[in-house]
């Protein structure tokens, strides 16, 4: 099945695939130093929490490889103004500190080798992210799999898929799986505004690989789960925490309410980097707000009067308890035992779907 | 206070504003004929249940105005087809076709006039009806505008505005009142997609009446409301029917949903004209589905795949009991009491905001 890599370490560089000009352009930026890729985050070139953990941990690769010093303590030393500017480029997802703090331990517990040895077990370490984050989002697609029954209707949000991890996606996962499968299905992708990630990335994604997408304005997923013809929704989540409340793109709440209020069940797939079990509740989760252009404009049209105020959360928190399952790498859980995840006991709590 | 006006007869000729171009330019389309005001009302040149009520009217005086005919039994008869074509411009809006129905029935019960005579009174009744809606507007202003408490939160959504009728609009009338007596108040304006009336007219609309005006994406309005910084809601209505189910701009169910669930009153600004009292069940109105362009382009640009399926319906049903009142020129009512709305118990019946 073709998949498009929103994200690639080669030859020493970074390639990011520049999913704003999506779905017109097929463009990779290629970094060569940590800041563009921490540029290329912030300005949604590469979005989607588990793609910029990648990326954050590839950007750490690259500031090692261009760091002149003489041992390893150094280079640690050198490394925590990086690790900061990563974690500063995003609030909201969690995957970034996720990604750094994994390369940061792996850097404090090999202090003892060499410069150049430490640098070649970084670069494999942001290598093996990747392929781990494969695998994963494989598991979560082979858990939410019994969902797809012949000639189902699923809706999604925003982008959770291929484009957003290292591949096969996180919501979407389930969707490439059922379709390698020969799964008669279709996808209602909502739009997603302000950056119609959902338009420009899902609907292209999911098209590329053959399943049938139909596109909606996010408005219009009301009307249509009210007609009943809507089997369930299934989104991403870019953070999760300890009471099972999910921050995820603005409008997944709106989603959840009207998945409830109709009886349709709601999904979240969510690979356990995406868990931060130390935060208790969702109103907790700082919610990034993003510059007014974002909405006022749209690919430099203007869309509305000039001046205008406007309140452009990127982010919205959708309590546990619109939430029928979050589904992870270790098997979908009711949000409420999401806190036992790492305890011996979540294989008991593991819901069947 | 100043308000544009959507439209104007002027020296035998109607007169649109072009609200396709707002806000960048005010451009008003002369038409002389009516197949140009029926292309108008389809191109969403003008929109808007009350005026493209008016518009109708005015559509028939210049039908009527270009038939050369002996006299006034052969004029009703060549307009039939103009009546057809006018109510088969947009199906949801019952406006249009209580517009027409208005008109005939002068046509029919003054059928001993001459033909010339009639002319002057069908240009005539035109006039009326586009004055009788300022007035309508005023007195759903009125009876709103207890709503309206000094510092007060205010959602609307589309355009239920000044541009959409005669003058002040029907949802944005006690917003105009309100403003004129020095209330103190905000506006969050939903941005409304495909068409994005809201941003483009209303937010434009109510900025130069000097309204405090915040732009959101429609996915923000569930965010807002959860945080508990809106005090109500008010919109428009394009047909409200027995039951009290409400048909407007796609996207109205979901913001009434939302709305129930966060305990914030839903309120709706319907003119008798939009009253439909022949259909039980909102479930029972035409909706209207338009072409995925205008999904799929902004202003000519492309923001979607090429040849991505999509579902665009114009219009959603929101039940009654999501309704608090149904704001009227007769005052507010409970959606459930809204078939009295012609009966003399309905004096009984009005609420008090």
């Amino acid at each position: 099945m073709p998949m498009l890599q929103s994200i690639k370490w080669q030859d020493g560089s970074v390639y990011i695939l520049d999913q704003r000009l999506l779905p017109e352009k097929i463009k990779y930026i290629k970094c060569t130093h940590y800041k563009k890729v921490a540029h290329a985050i912030e300005n949604l070139s590469i979005r989607g929490a588990p793609a910029i953990g990648i990326a954050s941990a590839m950007a750490v690769a690259l500031a090692s490889i261009n760091l002149k010093v003489s041992n390893s303590y150094m280079l640690l030393k050198k490394l925590k103004p990086v690790f900061q500017r990563l974690i500063n480029t995003r609030p909201t997802a969690v995957n970034i500190r996720w990604a750094v703090d994994r390369m940061k331990n792996l850097i404090e517990k090999n202090l003892n080798l060499d410069v150049s040895e430490l640098k070649d077990l970084i670069i494999n370490e942001t290598l093996k992210i990747q392929q781990e984050d494969i695998e994963i989002n494989r598991k979560i697609g082979q858990f939410a799999l019994p969902l797809f029954k012949e000639g189902c209707t699923v809706l999604t949000y925003c982008n959770a898929g291929s484009l957003a991890t290292g591949e096969y996606g996180t919501a979407t996962a389930p969707m490439y799986l059922a379709k390698e499968r020969g799964i008669k299905f279709r996808v209602i992708v909502c739009e997603t505004r302000p950056v119609l990630q959902g338009a420009r990335i899902t609907a292209f994604e999911l098209m590329q690989a053959g399943i049938d997408v139909t596109l909606i304005t996010d408005n219009t997923a009301g009307a249509l789960l009210r007609k009943g013809i809507i089997d369930f929704a299934i989104v991403g989540t870019d953070r999760t925490v300890r009471n099972g409340d999910v921050a995820n793109k603005i409008g997944t709440y709106t989603l959840a309410v009207l998945c409830k209020e109709n009886k349709v069940p709601f999904y979240v797939a969510a690979p356990l980097s995406s868990i931060d079990l130390s935060i208790s509740s969702g109103d907790m989760i700082p919610i990034e707000e993003r510059a007014s252009e974002e909405v006022t404009r749209l690919k430099g049209v203007k869309i509305a009067p000039e001046k205008v105020k406007v309140i452009n959360l990127a982010f919205d928190v959708t309590p546990a308890k619109y939430i029928t399952a979050i589904i992870t790498e270790k098997g979908a859980f009711s949000p409420k035992h999401i806190k036992y995840i790492n305890s011996k006991k979540s294989e008991k709590l593991r819901l069947k779907l």
